[in-house]
């Protein structure tokens, strides 16, 4: 089916409307018609071919919530009119230790929202800027959400368990002193979903001017990072850092502050490499540097039920489609509390 | 009481014969008469100052072994003629959260065996390069091993629990796969530990020539770092990777080695930084880059029992006193198989 989509022809070029096509539901795949789509700092990277292999036409969105539309023979657990949730993955072997284990997104066999392969025009996937997606429904979550809140469900599907995964993975939980690291769209999920799961707080940022949002967030305390008297007073005593700053920085000053056997994770990948941790700060207090990627469709699906048990959605700032050059312009300079979602049905019909 | 010692008096100068003074054992120390120490690459760097705050004049030396010659009023767990050793710790504040853990080695107030603070003359510890040391009992370690295996015992204290105690933190044993990086004092413990605890063990060294020797220390596999062919073909196989490698190095290629959710812990702390890691590294399979320092008391007795019960000692070559500097030299080139140890008894007397 013929649709339209937001996506650009080359790095160097906007993205403008253009025309696409979608596969007829096969009998294991759902049809949805999207209504929104999170505007991930991953959709940047790659359609602008900051991050090597981007394929064009590239259709970005991978934070896409809609309302299924058709579904094939064999699918049971869907049906027409379902609200549902499509992330970061479409595709998966299937059958290796990580699919077994729920961990498609550390699958070999991966295959991203887009720019991943796929026998489907054209040769590559088409993410959710766009009126529809056709998706295995293995990779298709629930959404429990009140429909009010659909929009601001969308960034769950990517910034949500981005920051979900670790948390839960290094064992986040009440008694428990976290940190998190960068007040953006990733860093505003991580400060709600550790709250709600019962840990102290502690946000860090270098701006001064986010220090009560921070707070309205959920955090505990906030620390502006380039205060050393600040930084200084949890020395040693966090026993878990979620870092969200894609952006090359210096980690030894968060290593510092944390306890024996502490973990600083990282989710985002700076363009260029940080400054080289001092190993010192590791072998000293046995602490570990961690890198996360996003999450298992299981967890997406624990995630997205963990949400709306506890209220919590995304703070976002809505779009039409042809805001989004404006948009990556001020995602670029931070200018948006916290994520942009593209509203799909101001798209060209 | 007046001993002969070997140190310096400044970073730019030889070692060589000096008097030093011990003091007479209180309630809860032990004196030791020490017969061998063995020599550590942290010698040479604290002796010639190339870390920060060296004190002189500098005894270096913590693998210690020797006889128990006195012991205070208080101690019941040890008597004269006791064959045992001290490591790399002398004191600490015995109330923190580390101690009470027996992670003694993760105190901040950990003293170290020279170097250290402490009330004695000079106003700071000096090591085992000396022909006596007096210890508060916490620290004294006892030995099972024949004492025909005495000196070989030695770089247990130190090149033993550094590496057995992140190979046992992070869970190796049988039907795991460990990398060991660097065929040093320190890797060649490694490698003997890690076949002891059950492990398929892959050695990893840059040098053709120590292939065979490697298998000899009870490597299954030996990989030469430089052929890509090699390291190509582990690639995302391996549980653990412990790295003793001190000098900056390219951690890529062996993170590559890992599994997902594998760690790569480093012992050996570089002059200068190694390479930043690739994020994307780590991101990619939840990876970590750790850092460990030695081990606690009790974790070193169980290592010294644990090597008794497997007939583990390390591999080395005995030197006498006044040859040190020309040893340090040595160990400069990896020019030793694998652990020099000082005969204590060749200090003139």
């Amino acid at each position: 089916m013929s649709i339209h989509a937001y996506g650009a022809h080359a790095g160097d070029q906007p993205l403008e409307s253009m025309t696409i096509t979608r596969r007829a539901p096969g009998p294991h795949d759902i049809q949805i018609d999207i209504a929104y789509c999170g505007v991930c700092h991953s959709d940047l990277h790659q359609v602008r071919s900051e991050w090597a292999g981007t394929l064009y036409p590239c259709v970005p969105g991978h934070e896409i919530v809609g309302r299924v539309s058709a579904v094939g023979d064999h699918v049971s657990g869907f049906k027409s009119g379902d609200l549902v949730g499509v992330g970061c993955i479409v595709d998966s072997c299937q059958h290796c230790e990580e699919c077994d284990a729920g961990l498609e997104n550390y699958c070999d066999g991966m295959v991203g929202t887009y720019n991943g392969a796929t026998a489907d025009e054209p040769g590559h996937t088409l993410g959710g800027y766009s009126q529809q997606i056709v998706v295995h429904e293995r990779y298709v979550l629930r959404i429990r959400h009140p429909e009010a809140q659909l929009a601001a469900v969308a960034p769950l599907l990517c910034a949500g368990i981005t920051t979900y995964s670790p948390l839960r993975h290094w064992g986040v939980s009440t008694g428990k002193k976290v940190g998190v690291v960068g007040i953006g769209g990733l860093g505003h999920m991580g400060i709600k979903l550790a709250a709600a799961m019962g840990a102290h707080v502690v946000a860090f940022t270098t701006s001064e001017s986010k220090r009560d949002a921070a707070r309205a967030l959920g955090a505990h305390e906030v620390v502006v990072s380039r205060n050393e008297d600040e930084m200084a007073a949890h020395a040693k005593s966090l026993d878990f850092i979620l870092n969200t700053v894609a952006a090359p920085h210096d980690l030894d000053p968060f290593f510092a502050l944390l306890k024996r056997d502490g973990t600083m994770t990282l989710v985002g990948a700076p363009a260029t490499p940080h400054p080289s941790p001092d190993v010192f700060n590791l072998i000293t207090k046995r602490r570990s540097l961690a890198g996360s990627m996003i999450g298992g469709i299981p967890e997406t699906q624990e995630m997205l039920d963990f949400c709306a048990d506890h209220d919590i959605v995304a703070d976002i700032e809505m779009i039409r489609a042809d805001q989004i050059n404006d948009a990556y312009e001020r995602m670029l300079k931070g200018d948006v509390k916290y994520r942009f979602v593209m509203d799909i049905t101001s798209m060209a019909t």
